[in-house]
């Protein structure tokens, strides 16, 4: 891990950059809505690690009345267990033997869930469960329409769903019917009829599951772009919503029920740069390039200086470009930047920075960066 | 840190996906082929530690005759020389104190240089230098036609040279004149212009220089998509060429000296994933994304497989889509993955694997991985 970028208490100026700052007022609020709107709607709120990968965060979801976490990966299931979370479902499905053995490891301590979309992988993590005695909870994988795992709805999940509940070790509890795809579908109308498909997806499953007298207590899904759709469905039983603690440009850019942008939750992630020269009139370069953000969804916004771009980016290196109307920039000035994708870019970093009135107030390590496997 | 996937002696199949993995042969194939280039035609390489932010591999480019190595940042100085290398050039600005007073603590033990574009810089620079009672060699960075950082050629950069000649504690050695935006031109010939107007500003500001009576024992630039423009340009002295170790597609789609591809290298560098989902035919889902790719520059290649290609990526995972001609995969088979771009990909791990023979032949830390500030 690389060394803290500030203490606690020192002014925002004396971070060390690049770094990557919360502001705590934001993200506080951001995690506040979501845990109020899911509590008046009647639906459970497991927000994903994937985002923030950081068990400081986690536990403080856990306060608002999450349910638990999810997970994309075991190695992520390890940092939330490791850092006090006892439920943790692994949105996933997890197809080697080893991987499996270090999921029922965690699972003598904790409750522990994963996702299924073939009979192979039923079989392996039943053995694992089994020896070393544990149970893990098991949902089936629907295609609901993003094209990537999951099986089809209907029959095949129904027969997936009773091979689970035939399983030792394994527990059938539900359906796993993520859209990642429509998360971002730039118009609200778009991604109702996203999420109206998958639920017709859930509702056909149920069907099939129902004639073989299966049941779901978990029904999983939604994400920042579409929260409020499953959470309404009348199907979905708990958010696996993970961005909304931060926001990102892409969910800024797209747009909001009302026909403005969507605006649910306010930007509260920024990867804090220095201008380390000023080479021309009109160019500033900052100190953090695409080793500090990501960028496939777009360079990041400048946040909070008139007239300033960031419009050229290199691994480790941004080039702010100053209109007429930018005030002139300094040596050192810091200066903030909105990622584009906030769950990439946070996994370039060891240590979230904590702000409250300029001040740093916090500072949590991100002890599931890096955990891929 | 996250774990070791691997065990040496292990083979391929048993490293823990994903996995970044190095074909060692190939890797020793290409540093053997810069440093022979090199010594014929008697520049100097110095590699820069921003491709690889390992020591391990650091020592190996030293014993194949390397002068130093370069870093990028101050964070990267500090894992090289905390790895035994004795020799390292920032080539790049660094103007936070905080950081020169880590700069000139490394200079205590080793011979640590940086580059200037600004007099405020030389004098903060300097001052770190004098309160450790240190020396650091500083190079002015002069403008080539990346549009990125350092002064204009001629004048300017004498007017700065003379400043760092005539502060306490600073050593003026040279210039640095990496024209970034060069290396990935894709015609030769577009490179040869561009390297030739470089060296028409080096020129310019050796002539300015030696008006003053000062002279460069070090003109540091080049990368690996033009470094034998440099090299035979009578004016470079060190080649700080980085990829060329590992090869990545953005290299491999450009165009080389004889009008085919660009083949000076091998790739050696992989991204180990494995099949993890086959919800369709002739789709199969890999459990790496963009967590354990950069695809800024692209999606990765599939290595080794016929008619399969990777078409689809999210943050953990990818999509193959298997042609008529593909043969089928498994659920768990390994596929490599050569990775787009290699520098920000490598900074997303923590280990390299290193494979000989189809065997796990060397683990090496990522010790400067994250080591942006």
């Amino acid at each position: 891990m690389q060394p803290e970028p500030a203490r606690i208490g020192a002014p925002l100026e004396e971070i060390d950059t690049p770094a990557l700052v919360v502001d705590l007022d934001a993200f506080d609020r951001n995690i506040s809505k979501m845990a109020a709107f899911a509590a008046s709607v009647g639906v459970a709120v497991r927000p994903h690690a994937k985002t923030h990968k950081c068990p400081a965060i986690a536990r403080r979801q856990m306060a608002h009345g999450a349910v638990g976490l999810c997970a994309q990966k075991v190695g992520e299931a390890e940092a939330m267990v490791a850092g006090g979370i006892r439920d943790v479902l692994v949105t996933n499905e997890v197809v080697d033997s080893r991987k499996l053995k270090r999921l029922a490891a965690l699972a003598q301590g904790a409750t522990i869930g994963l996702c299924f979309d073939s009979a192979e992988t039923v079989e392996l993590a039943g053995r694992a469960a089994g020896e070393l005695g544990v149970e893990f909870g098991a949902l089936v994988e629907i295609e609901v329409g993003m094209g990537r795992c999951g099986v089809e709805p209907g029959r095949p999940a129904r027969d997936l769903a009773r091979r689970i509940a035939d399983t030792p070790n394994l527990r059938f509890r539900g359906l796993q019917a993520y859209h990642g795809g429509a998360q971002h579908l730039p118009d609200h109308a778009e991604r109702e009829r996203a999420i109206a498909a998958a639920c017709d997806r859930v509702r056909a499953t149920l069907d099939a599951l129902a004639e073989d007298g299966l049941s779901c207590e978990i029904i999983g899904g939604a994400g920042t772009g579409t929260f409020r759709l499953e959470a309404t469905s009348g199907l979905y039983t708990e958010l696996q919503v993970g961005s909304y603690i931060f926001m990102d440009t892409e969910y800024a850019r797209i747009g909001g029920a009302d026909g403005g942008p969507f605006a649910e939750f306010e930007h509260s992630l920024f990867v804090l740069a220095s201008v380390m020269s000023m080479p021309a009139p009109g160019r500033a370069i900052l100190d953090a390039g695409l080793k500090s953000y990501s960028v496939e969804k777009g360079l990041p916004w400048v946040h909070g200086l008139r007239d300033v771009v960031l419009d050229g980016v290199s691994d480790e290196h941004g080039k702010l470009t100053l209109g007429e109307a930018a005030k002139p920039l300094r040596l050192g000035a810091k200066v903030p930047l909105i990622p584009s994708h906030c769950d990439p870019t946070v996994n370039l970093h060891d240590w979230f920075v904590g702000i409250r009135g300029g001040m740093v107030d916090e500072i949590w390590p991100i002890t599931g960066r890096g955990a891929s496997s």
